[in-house]
């Protein structure tokens, strides 16, 4: 049998266990040009919460009654194409559920041998990229630049701060709490700010005290308002995430000090990963050669058990995880 | 004698009387290099409102007690400069007064066979430059894209959706009632909607069924966060202004729905003329031949009394001005 995790409700402020339902259902039967797939590894993502929301988005949103949406790796198990063979380990779009049956072109094979399977759906996976593509083509980084990250000890945020520094950039993190903030500390940023005990105004100014020429936000809210009153000229806003957020009952806080970008010739811009894709290879490769040299380390907080999803999930909302957030099925 | 309207208190919310003080002084003797000037033109803008606060902004705030910051139009009296010589008509920073004393190379001679006096401060000063550079620098519109501009009965407003216009784009402008939606019509705009009576989100996906190329926001507030929610593709957001919030005693509000600039990787940037001095030439050269072809025409709006500034200048924040507001002095 096949245990999934299927969206039953939209959630109203935090998600909650009974707005799904964990059922089985038969192991599905792969279909011409199809792969059936055992995951092995779930990926946790705070875009998860978006796409439970009704409403027009970069991607539709997952249907009531459907299996939730997730990436993941898994080994492949049977295969109707001649790109996949019984024992290859991809990663792709599995969604919550032991058994995926997925097109083989919407899989990608890794290799085992060059980085262990939780850095595929972290450093050298979507998250990883999105790091890449966030920070060097939205945020355009130049050497001396003082960049400034939210989320600094979460899964993308890790990454964009290590990346800042082999720029030759100076990188700030803001992370919550002492621990995150040592954390960001040994993976070589310049400076930690921990915004659960710290006047976050008060530290950046101290951190940065040219200004902030690039920030990445994962945050939004207030965070993001401090942000943008220590913009200096010129400043790119790279708008990667709003997890504080995207929980919220009443609605998305915007920014208040918007027109910081007007006073600093300052620019917000967002992204989505997925319009780079012609150049994946590229950002992997130069990813791979990094962690290889030591240069980019990254956690991955594995969680075991399918069945634990929406309490799992949670931890994210509540800043309760250390780097790339993993759900381990097997 | 020089009257003179000088800041006495910082306003809390709307600008009143009683925060300026309606004076008199010596009229001033010019210096070195310095030039006479008799004020007969004073432009009253948006921005005004800013420059009265505290804090860190483009410029300095006025201090309490100086004669009010403001543009305008003038005749030379005595020169202290060889390249200006009495009778010569000038712009710059006059400030609300009857007389000013300023360097000569702080001022721009202007020539009234060319255009009369109260063009020079709306499309061929620096309302029209900010109009110009903010669209076409910052928006960056291209043939057959969707522009729409809020104010677009203002003075910059008005300029914007005529330059779109030229650039063969659809011009589509946000209005304060009938009166003024059939103006910005009649400047051959696309469409006009009416933010008083009509629904704008539903009136904006009527008139913008492909999405908003290019946003020019004079106004923010709810305004901005309705065009935020209907941006297409890669869309530009211009921060010009924020009339709408500039005397709330609330704070500004920051747009909702900011992360519409993700789901459609999209940009707001801010701006500030001055940055594009080194081309106001070229700017001012296409604007007046734009002017001499009828294909740019502007309205000015000309209250006369030095003695009615506050209540004039209130004519922006209510949105009872067509065009450019312009104070008439003598």
């Amino acid at each position: 049998m096949n245990r999934q995790w299927k969206l039953i409700a939209r959630p109203t402020g935090m998600v909650k266990r009974s707005d799904f339902e964990f059922t089985e259902a038969q192991v599905p039967t792969p279909g011409p040009g199809e792969v059936l797939v055992k995951t092995q590894l779930l990926s946790l993502d705070p875009a998860m919460r978006g796409w439970m929301n009704e409403g027009r988005s970069y991607v539709p949103p997952v249907g009531l009654g459907e299996v939730m949406r997730a990436g993941g790796l898994g080994r492949v198990e049977k295969s109707n194409d001649p790109s996949l063979l019984p024992g290859d380990v991809v990663t792709g779009m599995l969604g919550l559920q032991e058994w995926a049956s997925v097109k083989a072109t919407n899989l990608d094979k890794v290799d085992l041998h060059l980085a262990p399977a939780p850095k595929w759906l972290s450093a050298l996976g979507l998250t990883g990229l999105t790091a890449y593509f966030g920070l060097l083509e939205i945020g355009q980084p130049t050497s001396g630049n003082t960049v400034v990250i939210s989320g600094a000890a979460g899964a993308v945020g890790e990454v964009v701060g290590q990346i800042a520094k082999i720029k030759q950039c100076r990188a700030v993190g803001i992370a919550g709490g002492a621990e995150k903030c040592a954390y960001v500390r040994e993976l070589g940023f310049d400076a930690a700010i921990d915004y659960k005990s710290q006047n976050v105004r008060a530290a950046l100014r101290e951190a940065c005290p040219q200004g902030i020429d690039v920030y990445f936000d994962n945050v939004g809210g207030e965070i993001l308002d401090e942000a943008l009153a220590q913009l200096a000229r010129g400043a790119r806003v790279v708008i990667c995430g709003a997890i504080s957020q995207y929980n919220s009952t009443e609605g998305f806080r915007g920014p208040k000090n918007y027109m910081s970008l007007l006073v600093n010739r300052a620019r917000m811009q967002g992204f989505v990963v997925f319009d780079f894709a012609a150049r994946y290879r590229e950002a992997a490769t130069a990813m791979a050669g990094w962690l290889k040299e030591g240069r980019l380390k990254t956690r991955e907080d594995v969680v075991r058990g399918l069945d634990t999803f929406p309490e799992t999930l949670l931890k994210l909302y509540r800043g309760e995880n250390f780097g790339k957030l993993i759900l381990e099925v097997a």
